[in-house]
């Protein structure tokens, strides 16, 4: 049996066909193959699966949910956003395709995210359903989203005061902002589609919701503490950069040892919204939790 | 009562608040909000009640391919496209916003057209009709539609030998693909998916997207026949650019009466497929294929 995300892998290969006009169909499918962990269609498939529907339910939008992340790629990386070279040890897709064509080819992608699941989702899964995935879907990319989320990106880093000397309020807060909008949304989004499309009542569906808000502010949590201790190591005293700087993170507010109760806690939160479904369907759920708890870098 | 303009122009003022990040949604606005005679969402509401349906039913869809149109208009203006600082007399979003804020509104608009859609299509139209037409609208948008015109468009731009000296056929071929793929499609997606969300049986919506067809054909042999009389009375000689060009056009294929005459069957054919319908409620369709007819710019 294929794993997770070498069903993924397949079907994203499939889902754009090497066609006329050559050069948009090149560029899409060189930057949506070009590897990756496969974490959000990997999490909307296993959260279809726990709430006791066929994976194969959710396949499109598994797709999809990764079609928006290499959009999102493609265009932060421009030379007018982040202006990266590389990505993944290869070129980025405006230094091997030009900006007009890496433009296009986010373009084409998103486009071809909410197509794909509308087109392509089994008919056993009641429209209604697809219709709200869609919903779904659409508030995790736009400005309420990861468009949100890089638009306070770009204007954190362009003011260079604004990082540095502002209240560390302001800080902490734009830096959760941009986490929760660029990172912690769309995961958010693929795991609650994976239940809609898998067949979740409403119920079932809010503990889904519940269980990746918390996993997304579990991420943000480890990430400050990781900061503080891999300081540590590196600069041989105690306290990290996030602690010399102004900036508020949660081992400054909690101490090192309550950032990591704290940590313990939404973990052990995440998982509780877990505990009425199918153990042994929920077990990637629960790893994926453990994992980012135990993350070291 | 509101012209359908009138109305479509208020419900994508109501479409995106002045929310936070405040720019992001600026920027949004300022383009989506500027004007235009908004063809498309019109032809969408008109479809919707030439079938039988209320206007209301296709309103949100009817704002999306504004949506869509905007976004095409923001990204081809950008430096590394068509390079246009004006548009309507006023600087274009990446001249007014920056290049990167440009890009992300678009991103947004377009992310939202399919939102709005899923989210704000009355619940009386059944879900799986929405379904159909988000990824009608999807097909128009991506690597087969729009994404597709464009990356034609800037690959003929670059290459002047590609533009005035390869052979007829091929560049007849190339600007065709142009207007079928940056205008025509849009415009039939929206009439088409005006016609299914107002409710139109199989036969209805395929009558309505050979209506289509035949009004995005017309609209390129009308621009052929311009070419040359325009050119006439420009240059105070019969041959226009198009004739002197090595181009094929139809009033070369067919002649200027040819061409006319074929003008003339399109726009009949057009009409024709609008016959079973009220025509009351047709008037609007009827309208707009002799207006393209009969244009003079």
């Amino acid at each position: 049996m294929l794993t997770k995300a070498a069903l993924v892998n397949a079907a994203l290969d499939q889902s754009i066909p090497l066609a006329r006009p050559l050069k948009i169909h090149e560029a899409m499918r060189y930057s949506l193959l070009a590897g990756g962990k496969r974490v959000r269609p990997v999490l909307c498939l296993a959260a279809c699966e726990m709430v006791g529907g066929d994976q194969s339910l959710a396949l499109p939008m598994a797709c999809a949910t990764e079609m928006v992340h290499t959009m999102s790629l493609i265009h932060d990386d421009l030379p007018c956003m982040d202006d990266d070279d590389l990505r993944r040890g290869l070129p980025t897709s405006h230094k091997k395709y030009g900006e007009d064509t890496a433009i296009l080819a986010g373009d084409a992608l998103l486009s071809l995210s909410f197509e794909h699941v509308a087109a392509r989702t089994p008919s056993t899964v009641s429209p209604d359903r697809v219709v709200r995935a869609i919903a779904e879907l659409g508030s995790a990319v736009g400005s309420a989203g990861l468009v949100a989320g890089q638009i306070v990106d770009i204007a954190s880093e362009g003011d260079v005061d604004v990082t540095l000397e502002v209240s560390a309020h302001i800080n902490k807060y734009d830096l959760e902002y941009i986490h929760i909008h660029k990172t912690a949304r769309l995961l958010e989004a693929a795991v609650v589609c994976g239940a809609i499309l898998g067949g979740a009542d409403d119920e079932s569906v809010e503990k889904v919701r519940r269980y990746a808000l918390r996993v997304g502010l579990l991420f943000q949590v480890v990430d400050d503490i990781l900061d503080v201790t891999r300081s540590s190591e590196e600069l041989g005293k105690t306290a990290g950069k996030d602690l010399a700087s102004d900036k508020a993170t949660y081992p400054k507010l909690l101490g090192l040892d309550g950032a990591r109760r704290f940590a313990g806690e939404l973990v052990g939160q995440a998982c509780e919204e877990l505990a009425g479904f199918d153990p042994v369907k929920a077990a990637p759920l629960y790893h994926f939790a453990n994992y980012i708890a135990t993350r070291q870098n």
